[in-house]
């Protein structure tokens, strides 16, 4: 978050890092300034234009009631608010025309979900889909910090033929791939990752009985999510009308003459889309893609400055709402 | 295949073992005893009860020319005559039958076919199938044992910060996925690791249209390919149902607690099933399988001796085929 808040050129002077007793205290250097880290009991010891929240779920709903008073528009990362029918949950490109001048929460959605619709939604919007599938490949670094630690650890051990117990994954993630490691639901038998695409995909999209049937794996990458998505269109498709859709801000299709890899979308802004195939059986009604997005950039910290862009977008214009204007200057806070 | 036929107790006195320029004079440990591989050109000059084929399709077809006037039943590992009209294609527990006292040339399938079609087909035989998909997440294997060295040089270098060119695969495969490295179609533009599993399908479940749309994508993983495979039925299944199509030889339901691996299929010769689920808004008409197959054994090495167990069996009882038996004794070369 706080590095590309550096790239995209917001100053020091307005913005402040509230944290845990574990980092409060802490100073962070930003374009070559210290930020210290103040205690999230502080919070509402100022009045801030924005607060990103980058917590647990009970840390963003501590935050959201200390800030009541407050006009502080909160953007949150946890999955607290996503389904509450009062929050926004929202992806730019997809529905940014939620955000109203009176918003007080958005919710950033799942950072499979966001890499997923960046690239379903402008196909469902030129064809329709009516039935749909993601199969995923997902990297470590959505389980945080330790979890690339453990990648490390664990592959290094492994090469020199060494083992090493797992501590964030169930079973070792060197040279390995496994079922994502959030908790089955016993009724359905969805992990909760896969549960979270369905859930949110559905709010975002509008549609209740949208249906997306996603599988999630992890995979011994570091950064950026791949999947491969399965499309069944309500209308019959050509490729150059696909490659067409998905021509719009945040997508890029990929031209190099080499596979598509995550290390492509890793530090970019942009979903790559790689193979683009119809399934020669269906009457040009069922599409493959295959893309790579990185999780931690538009899956979560740029897509929530992204919100805050739409929403200074929104109070400046009063009206009509840009994906492009930045908010230089603007922010205020962000934890 | 040959540490396989020292686990089933071949004799070695019955083994010869053949080889190109390169690798003819070599001497293979067999047991405790010393096999020399002599040049492919003098295949001809013993009599043969079977001769294995672990090459290239050239050299197969070149084999196979040189066994014309000899009995020998060749049992063959390339792609070289898997399509042919006169050669059967066959995994024993799909579809065994098709071997008869007369075969003498017999072709064993790609490796995901074998692993996708020994889950599948139990399935497709209590429900049928309309429709399905597999994903899959490949060892860098089975491009062969530089695939492996590959893998183990560009990961301790990608560990240490250094970059190492590749030169199996068309990107690195170090900490990465991508799709598979056979060459894509520009018709369609399916892989031939995809067109293989389609075609050699529709040919081992004698249905040309037989619906399946294959995704086929490495992972840095040693040994054993996983699939994720969504197969939308005829009739309505249950969760019990499909545990008990399920449960026959060559199939283990995985009953551990942890997430299924490619792991825990390593060096085993069962395909594994792990999660099943029943897509809720499918009328119990879809099914989703998490699958793991050690695609050097049951996909290649394992199927071809189980193949010739059953010419065995069929040549030795006329007429009840069994997939149990063994051929101890039996074998007189392998190349």
């Amino acid at each position: 978050m706080i590095s590309i808040m550096r790239e995209r050129g917001y100053s020091c002077s307005r913005i402040w890092l509230y944290g845990s007793d574990r980092s409060a205290g802490q100073v962070v250097e930003y374009d070559g300034h210290d930020l210290t880290i103040e205690h999230v009991d502080r919070v509402d010891d100022r009045d801030h234009d924005f607060a990103i929240l980058c917590a647990n779920p009970d840390v963003s709903r501590f935050v959201r009631d200390r800030l009541k008073s407050k006009s502080t528009v909160i953007i949150d990362n946890s999955s607290g608010f996503r389904m509450d029918d009062d929050v926004p949950l929202v992806i730019p490109e997809v529905n940014g025309s939620l955000i109203e001048e009176s918003t007080r929460v958005v919710a950033n959605p799942n950072c499979s979900t966001i890499i997923l619709l960046s690239a379903l939604h402008p196909i469902r919007e030129a064809y329709g889909v009516v039935k749909s599938s993601v199969t995923t490949y997902q990297a470590v670094s959505g389980a945080g910090i330790e979890a690339i630690e453990e990648l490390r650890t664990q592959t290094g051990a492994y090469i020199d033929g060494r083992s090493v117990d797992p501590v964030v994954f169930p079973v070792s993630c060197a040279m390995n791939v496994f079922e994502h490691e959030s908790a089955i639901n016993p009724i359905d038998g969805f992990n909760g990752e896969e549960s979270k695409i369905i859930n949110e995909s559905r709010k975002i999209l509008e549609d209740p009985h949208f249906r997306i049937l996603p599988t999630c794996v992890r995979v011994p990458v570091e950064r950026a999510h791949s999947q491969s998505i399965i499309l069944e269109l309500e209308n019959p498709c050509t490729m150059d009308g696909i490659v067409r859709s998905l021509s719009r801000d945040g997508i890029r299709i990929f031209d190099r003459d080499l596979p598509l890899t995550p290390r492509d979308a890793s530090g970019k802004d942009n979903v790559f889309v790689g193979r683009i195939r119809i399934d020669p059986m269906s009457d040009n009604r069922t599409v493959v893609l295959w893309i790579c997005g990185d999780q931690l950039r538009k899956g979560a910290a740029l897509n929530a400055l992204q919100i805050m862009d739409l929403v200074c977008a929104k109070r400046n214009s009063k009206g009509s709402v840009s994906n492009t204007v930045t908010t230089r200057g603007l922010v205020r806070e962000l934890i």
